[in-house]
This record gives structure tokens, sequence and C-alpha cells, in this order.
């Protein structure tokens, strides 16, 4: 269909919803939903979404795109004009734990995750059973410490090839490097299981454990080169009792983490994110 | 300041979104927050929520109303122009049981209820000292099945005197007729002790109990003529087992009455609930 | 191991867990957790379970029935015995949605559920071949309206087969009937999709949409003869708004009925839901 | 009436539920609610909260204390016998704001908490007119880093003044010294507003601001000489979202402190939270 969608980030000024939306009226768009937010009438930043259809024949992103850009550049905008049929690409990382990635492939397979799981990446061949019988392509680079470049290497030749736009780190538990992570700015969400800032890096659910927590929690992110520190994205908890052990939290975990991990990917992909300095805007 | 909101809902068309923006734009306006929905591409109803300030001098309000007109009746919109800083003045009615009374009160003292409490009127005489230590003018107008005319009467009569916007049923024990409903559509609001649909009507925790619950709720809901049928604002609940007698789901369910009218009372107040049907669309 | 979980119901006097304790520690029995519930101190009912190790050899169970009889006689107890490394055998009835079946399988898969799932029986086809990939039976037995109980007898005649403790109705479509009933009492667990006691019978979602409620919820319960009437174990509920279409609820309701199933099956099976009147008792 | 309850831990090993429900059997006692756990089979550690009716005539409390004795000094215990008529005197510790305060006078007021509110202790004078409100003695007794040896010296005679059991830290913004803490070890109850181990130390909201959280919390601890590192009673969450600026969190919070803190005090002078190194029981 001609549905597309609109997401623009600005410096705020008066006119610039006025300018959009003429635009749009102008190429005869029908406006479905649109969410706009500015952070401070005084110079603050200027957020905008908007999903709507252009009955328009031929090439019409394009025609979109060339059309904006005048009023792009009037407003300094970073922009994206989406269009919605054209899903997203994914890269899912994995380690040895598979439950996010179970999660993921599951709403896919029941036609609920808009987005097209290109590749499976794993440090370890436990995931390959799995993505075959998913049919999604599964390739095992070995990762670690010592081999931490030539792996990352290895990644961003298959990123490449696979054309991806976003990657998931579904419980994939090594760290990515500055060199690898400029390269999807902003494109790459992981999940950490703990309620972020509390317990930040390994072993959270063991630590939540010993600082004796009522409530355990789950953290999606995009990642930047501070581990554990990106703009969240989404949280949740659920509650724990004295009678649960390390081992009850991280049973109990693996499901926040499904879910929140699943709402992040699902708010990505619908474009409902924007990064504002390290926070985000969820429309 | 110069703070307003519009609100409206029409039918949908294209270009609703550019008249509307480039009308405030043209009034040196510029926008806070926009939020606007659709509820279907084709023939489906247009709901928008813009939050502007205007710099303009003199009686910027009405000239803003006239001068929008036109555009409102282009597209046969409902709609509202609201000045922030003109409260909104609301009378509460109430029983016996005080303790939704008491947390709006509480809010309004501590600053975070942006609204006038103009009046409160009771059927009983509970809440007159608690008025009172609040300086908000209390009346007691009896009021039951037999005497309903007479006293909806009187209450009309009061909320007339007081230039009552929106009545807040905060526990109020009583039906009130649709003559009484009519003069305040969709500006009338309940707070109901259960998780709506379920329970409906009279001793909706006791019935709870009996049906062995593991969730007690409270809904929030304009008032229609059927009773507690009226569009849903809000809604919450609060875990109970079975160690909970009826009269502990009535302690614990206090607590969700009291934030959930709360929330529902200032998303009206801010207006960001548009009745739609016999639903509502929270900005 | 030797762990053992002693469950009873009786009515209340004085003496019950000192009879009852004293009797374990005769038999050097270490008590691992234990919870009692007094409904009313004046003639109300009692309720116990404890969890407990007994490290003696031979045939321990039936010494340890064989001697508690005369206990159990003295107060009137229905009580059971159970040794927790006797895992309950699970049959799982399933129509044509499967997700709240494969919550199951994988939990089973991932050692977290600690039961036999001895059989998957299903008036459709679709389930087989998720069966199949776990090595777990799969019957098809056609069922409704007309051949109830033709269905019915084959059903029980599987189940008897296959020495079946618990019936699970993981998103199974059909009525049972009171015969059917009568052999699996308070060991038949169903998932509704909705917030009981609203939304009973048919079309949950469908209805909540068209009630326009801010929460969805779901309810795991006993069956009973009365159709969704049946002691409630568990519910719990998510958030939805005004852009969520029937659609968008049934979505975001299977993850709800997913985790409560799934935490009714293992309460059950763990031997903590006791049945009292249309209510449970869960330690 | 004759209900009492005692609290036991020691170092678990067979025969304790049975002495003590047999030592309890012969005073006549009949159990109301009883909740046992153990950490570990393998020597582990063991609790017990038991509450129970003697109809007894004469000094009961001492002769129960007296029998029991025996019983406590074989297996070790650290125990608590306690007549549920026999409120807790609690003070009621407060700063500037007074949100967590009026909730707890509330709950006071309408009979829902049980337990004698003696005393209201606060560094400054804006408690006064509310504590006086509630004919509730009031105390300002400056205190800052400067002069808390003398401020603490003036607290701990009042509190033994008022013979106090418990101290809630109702948002009492002031560190109290090793010198004061260990005269009501696990009996100072304190609200901290995040969700510990994030945001521990001041300003929470401001640092949860900052970091872009999806959930602010709160949680209630019993305060040890470590800043907000005590045994952690409950904790609770509110969702917020991108528009919410830190006043905003704090608006929200406030009623998450309030809720946590009124469930941590509820479930400490119900005797149900025993302190086990650095984590609770919560019965």
């Amino acid at each position: 269909e001609n549905r597309y969608r609109i997401v623009i980030s600005c410096p705020d000024q008066p006119g610039i919803v006025a300018a959009v939306s003429e635009f749009l009226y102008k190429q005869q768009a029908n406006i479905m939903e649109s969410n706009q937010y500015t952070t401070d009438p005084d110079g603050g930043s200027f957020f905008l979404r908007i999903e709507f259809e252009c009955q328009q024949d031929g090439d019409t992103q394009q025609q979109l795109e060339h059309g904006f850009q005048q009023i792009a550049d009037h407003f300094k905008m970073d922009w994206q004009l989406v269009r919605v049929r054209n899903l997203k690409k994914l890269a899912l990382f994995v380690s040895k734990e598979l439950h996010c990635l179970q999660e993921i492939l599951w709403e896919y397979e029941s036609g609920h995750l808009m987005a097209d799981l290109s590749v499976i990446v794993s440090n370890h061949e436990d995931a390959r059973e799995l993505a075959k019988s998913y049919n999604i392509p599964f390739y095992h680079i070995p990762a670690n410490k010592d081999i931490r470049q030539q792996a990352e290497r290895q990644q961003l030749e298959l990123l490449e090839q696979y054309n991806i736009d976003t990657v998931i780190l579904a419980r994939y538990m090594q760290i990515l490097t500055p060199g690898f992570l400029e390269n999807y700015k902003n494109n790459i969400i992981n999940i950490h299981h703990s309620f972020l800032p509390a317990f930040i890096g390994a072993k959270p659910y063991e630590r939540a454990f010993d600082r004796g927590v009522k409530l355990i929690g789950a953290t999606s992110h995009y990642v930047t080169s501070d581990l554990d520190e990106g703009p969240i994205i989404e949280q949740d908890i659920h509650r724990v009792n004295h009678k649960d052990k390390a081992e009850d939290l991280k049973r109990v975990g693996r499901l926040v983490e499904r879910s929140v991990l699943m709402r992040a990917i699902k708010w990505h992909i619908d474009d409902r994110v924007i990064v504002f300095g390290n926070k985000t805007i969820v429309f």
C-alpha cells in the first residue's frame, strides 16, 4: 500500500508543523497519526512523527523526499521518510541464552513483527537449529575479547552483505567496539537483564538476589560505547519475593526480557523512537 | 501566560492538519505538543489536540476563535479553544466515603491540580469539616430516590451559580437523571470501584470477594444515562489474595480509586480526553 | 530425592498443626516450607501445605500415608501426600490458537516446568507439527456441539490410557460436559482471555474493544460446569489505548494469557492451589 | 482480644515446627495463620511466623513467654511474642515534604493503621500544623551536619520518653549516625525515592530524569549505617514517558512513595517482616 512515515528532529521554531502539513496536503497525503513534542518552548528541540497515506502513482517516495528537502533545509531538520511496506532488515545477534531470540522468531512467524529477519549471528552454535527451523540464515562467528576485531570485521561484512538496517542484541553477551557501533548509530538495540541504571554490567540477577530486591527488571536501550548507558527505549519489572533464588530471578526475568525487548523492537521498526541526547522520545 | 489548547473532532479528510497548522502559524503561534489520531483512513474520524503559545497582545482568544471558525465550518469540526490559564471550575459531589475527595483536595493544595475547586456538594454532612478546612464552599443537599428531582434542581442551581464546567462524582452514591446529565454532557466524571464492565452497580467489592478475583480494580468514566456504561477514561488494578476479606478489598481498592480518579481528572482538565461514541481518545 | 508435600483442608480446630508437625517430626522429616491459613477463627476452614524432606529408606510414601491416616481421620481432613519427584502427568487440549501451547512447550523444554507433558489433544490439526517437534504424542479428535459425547468418550479413554492427572485447556475452544468434568474435579485448568467476570463467554477481545476498556486481562481458573465461573487461580492485565484495534488487543492479550496460564500451571503442579468453594487459596 | 503473634528465626533443624505447635496446642491456642520458610535444607536458616488466639485468663503473655523460653533455648531462637492488641508505638520523622506523613495520618485516622502514632519529629516547622490537626505531639528539633550529635541526643530522649518501638523516616532528609541506629536496630524504616540500588543518595528524581528512565520507583527499607543499603522491605514503580520533566517524576513518584512506605509500615507492625542478613523475609 501507499503508507509512509516521516520522522523529524530539529530546533524548535514557529511554523514547522504548518510547513510539513501543508507540504503533505499538496502531495494529497492523508495523515493517519501524528505526534509532536517540544522539549521547551524557549529554544527547545522539536520532534514530529507523521504516518500518512499518499495515493499518487509512480515513484512517490523519491518525489516526496525530493520535494521535502527544501523544508528540511530551511528548518535544519534531521529527518527520515520511510515507506511502511519497505520492511526494515534485522540482524539478530545471540549467544547461548535463546529465549529472546525465540520470542522474536515466534512473533515473526505469527505475523506480528513487520520486519525482515535477515540473518542470525552468534558466537556459539546453540541457535543454529532454531534458526534453521525458521529458515533464517545462521552464521557462527566466534567472538571474545582476544579476537574482537576480527570477529567484528566478519560481522560487519555480513551486515553489509544482508543490507541490514538494525542489529538486535538478543542476549548477545559480547561488548561491541566503537568502531562497530558507529556504523549503526541508534540502530543497535540491546536488552539488559536489569532495571537500569541498577546492576550495570555482568551477572545482574545474581547481584539483584544478593541485594534482596523485591522487583526485578529488564531494560532495552540503544547501544553506545558506554556499557549499558545508552538511551533507554523501554523498561519493565516483575515482582519477586524472599522464596526466589538467583535461579528463580533468572527464570522470571526471562519473561520480562522477552516482552521488553519485543516492545522496543516493535516501536523501533514502527519508527516511533527518536533519540535525543541520551534519552528517547517514544511516540 | 499565553498558552492555549485547541481540541478538534471531525470526519477525516486530507488537509485538516495543514489548515489548522497554517492558521496557527499565521497567528505566530508556537506549537508545544500536538497529537493526532484517525480511526480509519477510509471514512474514519479525525481527532487533534494542539497545545501552543501565542505571544500576541490584546484579546487573543476571541481573535483566535473568530479566525478559526471558517476552518471549523469547512471541515465540520466539533472544536474547542481553551486558554490554559482560564482554569476549569469543578464541583465535587461526594457522599460518606471521603478518600477520593481527600486525594483531590490534597493534590489541589500541593499545587498539582490546575483547576478551581469551586464547590463541594453532598447528600450527607460528613465532608463539611474537610471542605471547611480547605476553605471550599460546602452544600448539604439531601438526595435519594424519592426526592431526586428536587435535589437535582437545587444542584443545578448551585452549578449555575458557581459557573461550573465539570462535575466530579468522587464516590457520590446517587444516580443522576438524564435531565441532569444533559446539562454537563461529557463533563461529569465518575469513579466506579470495580474493573468495568465487571461488577456494574452496587457493592462491587463484596461481589469481587464472593467471586474470588485475584485483582481488584477501579474505573473512571464519563457518566451517561446507562449506569456504569459511559466512556471509560482510565482503569487500574491492584493484586489481592486469599487472605483479603471484602473489607481488605475495600481498603486496597481505595488506593486504586484515588489514583485512577486523579489521573482521569487531570487528563480531563488538560483537555486530553476526547469522547468518541462510547469510547475515549486520551492524548 | 526424598522431598514430599502434604496439602490439607479441614474444619478448623486447635491442635491440627501440632498433630501434623509432630507426626512429621517422628518420621524424621525436615520441613522446608509451610503455609497455613484459616478463613475464620470461629468455625472456619483450615488449610495447610507443608513441603518437607524425609531421608528414610524403603517405601516411604506408603509408610507416611499409612501413618498419617489416623490423624486425617481424627480431624476430618481432605488431604494429599505427594512425592515431588513423581511428576504430574498433563494432557494439553488445544484448538487453533497455539500461543499458550507454545509457551508451555517452551518452558517444558527449558526445564522450568516440573511435569510430564504426556499428550496433546486437539479438535484441529494445527498443533500436530508442533507436538511432533517436541516428541509429544498428538491426537486429533474432532469435537463440536453435535458430536460432543463421542468426542469426550474418546478423550477420556486417552486420558486414562496416559494416566493423566491434570488437563490444561490451553485455548481449547470447546465446552466440556459435566460428565467429563467430574472425572477431573479441580484438575482441569482453563485460560479465559478476559479479566473475569468481565466478558464471560465468546469473543472477549472484540467485546473489550467495543466497550473501550483501557486494560485487557486474562484469567486462569479451574473448570466447572458453569462457563467461566470456576475458581480463579490467577489473573493479570496489560494496558491498551485508543490506538489499539480489536486485533491489537488480541495480540497484546496473547502475552497476558501465556504468562497467566503458565503461572497457574506451575502453582498447580507445585500443589500450591487449594480449592475452597468457588475460590482458591494459593500458597 | 486474645490474639498473639510469635516470630522466630533460628538455624534449621528437624522438629522446630513440631515443638512450637505442640507448645501452642498445650496452651489451648488456635493457630490462625502460619508461615514458615527455610533458606536451605542443608544448614540453612529457619523462619516462622504464627498468629494465634489463646483464650486463657490472666497474664497470658507472660505465661506464654515463660513457657516458651525452654524451646527457644533448645533451638537457639531469635524470637518475639507479641500481643496484637498492644499496638506498636511509632515516631514519625519528617522534613519539608509532607506527602508520606499525610498518607500515614490519613490511614491512621480511617482506622487502617493498627499502631500508635505517638510523636512527630521534624527539623523544620512545616509539619506542625498537620500534626496539630491530628492531635499528635510535634517536636521541632533542628538538625543538620554540624549539630547532628546534639540533635540525635534530643531525639533519643524523646523516643525514650514516648516509649517508641519503631521510627518511620517519612522523607526525613537527614543522615542518622550509627550511635542512633543501634538503639532501634531493624526498627527504623526509611522510604527512598528511587528503585534501589539505582540512584542511591541525593536527588534521585533529577538523576532519573537525566538518565531517561521509563519507570520511576520507590523503595522502603530498614536503615543501616550504609546509606540506602539496608534490607529492602518493599519496592514499586510507576511508568513515566518523555513528556515528564524532573518535576513530573517527583509528582508521580510521591504516589509511589506513599503506597510503598504504607505497605512497609503495615507489614512491619503486623510483624510480617523478618530481617535476615541484608534481606527481608516478608510473610
